[in-house]
């Protein structure tokens, strides 16, 4: 495992949401990390579907994690911001979350993450797409 | 209690998102929602403060609630797009989050939202601000 | 001509602004529009570059139109929101601005567009990422 | 005129979009900008209301001298991103932009915008809500 790999690994073990959430690391690669959850009854909004919120924070976490693989061993990222659209119903049994650098930098790194709903037959459906900016702390 | 009102509280009481995170409604106008939710180590992230999605979540509901003050009876409100400034990490006991309409519209409404964290001792200091807009479906 | 092609043409060479930044049409495909601008001291900021405001324009409108060449003939577009990063100084001769839809829908559609300028050797480098929402009216 | 006034005044001169744009400053207060310009067809879009790009312009210089007046003497101010609602179409004879910081900070500033439309019998309307990201370089 790569230093890299080790110290994202064990800071997305300390992230208590991303515990709630059940959710687990599915790649790390170098600007590019894919997360995962579980859909349920837990993380739902009023008509059954995932909550705007779940989608945002696994989207987020995965963004924050894809910058991590970029920067200085021993950094810590921060989000700056986080644009999100919601383009269909999470619905089905697993929320997937793609987050990339798409303009790393020195002080700031850009990023973009694709969420999708993954239904009960294997279907994936976009759900959310962010844009959001990280910095190292 | 008018029918608005209801039907907010009847809506908030099934978004699981907002059971599991122990959010409340604090306040109910027109054009504006206030609500808050515990900070617990259940939505940390890495360093313990709340995680922007827990931040995104509450906020993204007081905002379509708040716009759901101004649509028609029977409408029901989703989130087409949000835009999330993080401004200084989430610690304390409570999150509050105070959604507002700033433009209202009939095809769209956009809002905004100011996300406070509460200190042990009482004092709010603001943590987020999100901006974004509203449908009737 | 395609009536789409015809209609975008059309609607392009109404927008005084786009006139004004002397800007053309580079390339018109289904849910995919490219437009281009001389990068020159009328468009600039403080430092010489190009203004955020010229990649921004030029990017909201390769953005509205992508999202029209997918709009019921007759449809206008407008813009609900946009998003911009900006990535690098918009230095150069030129900047060219690929708008593209990400999520078609009837009642709203998501576009991603690039904004790049091109150096005077030719040498593309991306500056501005734009994501937004446009509606048909 | 207090240095940071008359650093402000200099730079804005020296912005060529803001020269083509026949844009002024209104007011310079701490943590606040207010510029304007008149709407004419040379900043048009198809239906001959002002580009979002012209509102888009206007607020992002408003926001970032409104920044620049809490950055140290000497410094000079960047977008990192930008967010635009646009809520109106932007009609009348000219668009004046009140720039805020409403998070100020030594490595980022938070500020939001608005840009109001004025009718020839001087009625203001709110067209563009802005909220974004301003760095010292």
């Amino acid at each position: 495992m790569t230093p890299a790999k080790a110290a994202i690994e064990a800071s997305f073990a300390k992230q208590g949401l991303m515990r709630s959430f059940k959710a687990g690391i599915e790649e790390i690669a170098s600007g590019r990390v894919v997360l995962s959850m579980p859909i349920s009854p837990a993380i739902g909004q009023q008509h059954g579907v995932a909550h705007a919120g779940a989608s945002f924070a696994l989207g987020d976490s995965a963004s924050g994690y894809a910058a991590l693989t970029l920067m200085e061993p021993g950094a810590e990222v921060m989000t700056v911001e986080m644009k999100i659209n919601l383009i269909a119903p999470a619905a089905g049994r697993r929320l997937i979350a793609t987050g990339e650098v798409v303009k790393p930098g020195r002080r700031l790194m850009i990023t973009r993450c694709t969420v999708q709903a993954e239904a009960e037959d294997g279907i994936l459906r976009d759900v959310a797409l962010l844009q959001g900016t990280m910095i190292p702390v």
